[in-house]
């Protein structure tokens, strides 16, 4: 009894922006280990194939909701960890990157169970640069900010003037918010000219991007019929996505295999081959 | 001939922040299916050992210094995608945050030089967990901004006053510019009691974490006698650090494994075993 609650331990892994072979080598032999896998919705069913005996726990329509039922994913991480059990908890991108990782740990730390990070690839890069635009250049952008979209209706610690004024602005869960947010950064004195982007489903096979101007991007977005989840970009940098755009999500799935049972993969992802152990160089 | 010239390609591969667990399960595929891999000098050499067969070439004392030095880069990956091969160009962290990922994009792209981006955990967010501080936090953090070191001394396009009133702000590269950042941050408005860490090392055996506020951490860095890299981090968020603190760098190293051959790890990492496949749960 006391080795098995000494074995007992939460992982937070970030499971990267959405194609599954962006999750980190650690990341995967972690979930590999797992006893218990408590997912978001935002994780490509793929990952959840690698944990297979693993009881797997959905926690996607209650994250983010209301604060009892992050309290129940709190309470459920600890009762798995007490009980010997290695639990991991897997989030969307980076468990730090919004999403409640760092009130998930308080809680640990609080009941006493072990836990460790392990980061992910955040959806805030790695969505922009799958559509071809660099969250920073040389000429364009010596930084660039994060914010979420969910802040924007609220009395937050967000300073608007200040995020008008960097370089480079990234906004996820942005979505129903695009016209809220793209109007506010041109009261705070942004130009209606700058180049903005709207990313939908970024790095999956469902990728869209829709390219306009502060301006222009949500009537643009809007008449598209473009889906959450999103991430906006705002700057100069958007324009190198003429020069740089390079991932067609259609014709990606070609050079895409997976590494372990290829029809386990295939069922898992809508009949598509899963990336993780893509690509296959031609 | 033709057929050698349609394989060659350029993979610009995020290595991570420094364990090398971190890289990606793809950036993993591509490296280890390489002809070529040119790496910077903030990759850990563990990861080179994946490409044993591959030539090797060190860009690190050319990139970043001078316009030249990139340029010979570019020439290389285009010589050498030109020639039917498939390159990987390693680079810390992430390729598009800093380290002109996008530069090499542009190059190829003029060179009609087919290439993929593999984006990577950054050093900007990763390095800030592993110290036990989440640079966002319902509580504390609704965004945060990275910026470069690097970009202090010039006229550049970062407005430090909207810096001053970002809820979080990480800088890269900062370690011989501590006390410019920290004193121009208090110019601009930001309390001197502002908590603020600096981490060398980050997410390696070597980690060292000095933790003070805006008005002191330059003096406590200095005499700590704290080595580059360094990432710096600055708001309430550090204060996280208190409670989240986890990963403790020497104790670190007994849990980690090599999916590999063991030998061949240890040969890699003066004595320490190596964290690719890491970890093995308890």
């Amino acid at each position: 009894m006391t080795m098995a609650r000494r074995r007992g331990i939460v992982y937070l892994v970030g499971a990267g922006p959405g194609d599954p072979g962006l999750i980190t080598v650690r990341g995967l032999a972690v979930l590999r280990e797992s006893d218990v896998v408590v997912y978001d919705r935002l994780v490509h069913p793929a990952l959840l194939l690698e944990a297979p005996r693993a009881e797997r726990i959905f926690a996607g329509k209650a994250a983010g909701r209301h604060l009892a039922a992050q309290e129940e994913i709190n309470a459920l991480l600890i009762a798995r960890a007490s009980d010997g059990l290695v639990v991991t908890r897997l989030k969307g991108g980076d468990p730090f990157i919004f999403g409640r990782g760092g009130e998930e740990c308080e809680a640990l730390r609080a009941a006493r169970v072990r836990f460790e990070i392990v980061p992910g690839v955040t959806s805030a890069v790695a969505v922009p640069a799958y559509a071809g635009i660099p969250v920073t250049h040389r000429r364009h952008a010596s930084g660039f900010a994060v914010v979420t979209g969910h802040e924007c209706g609220r009395d937050h610690d967000l300073d608007w003037a200040a995020l008008a004024k960097m370089p480079a602005l990234v906004v996820l869960m942005g979505h129903r918010a695009l016209s809220t947010i793209t109007r506010r950064l041109m009261h705070h004195g942004a130009p209606p000219s700058l180049p903005a982007a709207i990313i939908s489903h970024g790095t999956t096979p469902r990728q869209r991007v829709i390219t306009g101007t502060l301006a222009t991007l949500a009537s643009l977005a809007g008449g598209a019929g473009l889906e959450p989840p999103s991430v906006l970009v705002v700057g100069e940098i958007v324009r190198l996505r003429e020069t740089l755009e390079w991932f067609t999500p259609a014709g990606n799935t070609e050079s895409i295999v997976w590494c372990g049972d290829p029809d386990h993969a295939r069922a898992a992802s809508d009949g598509r081959p899963a990336a993780v152990a893509g690509p296959v160089p031609p």
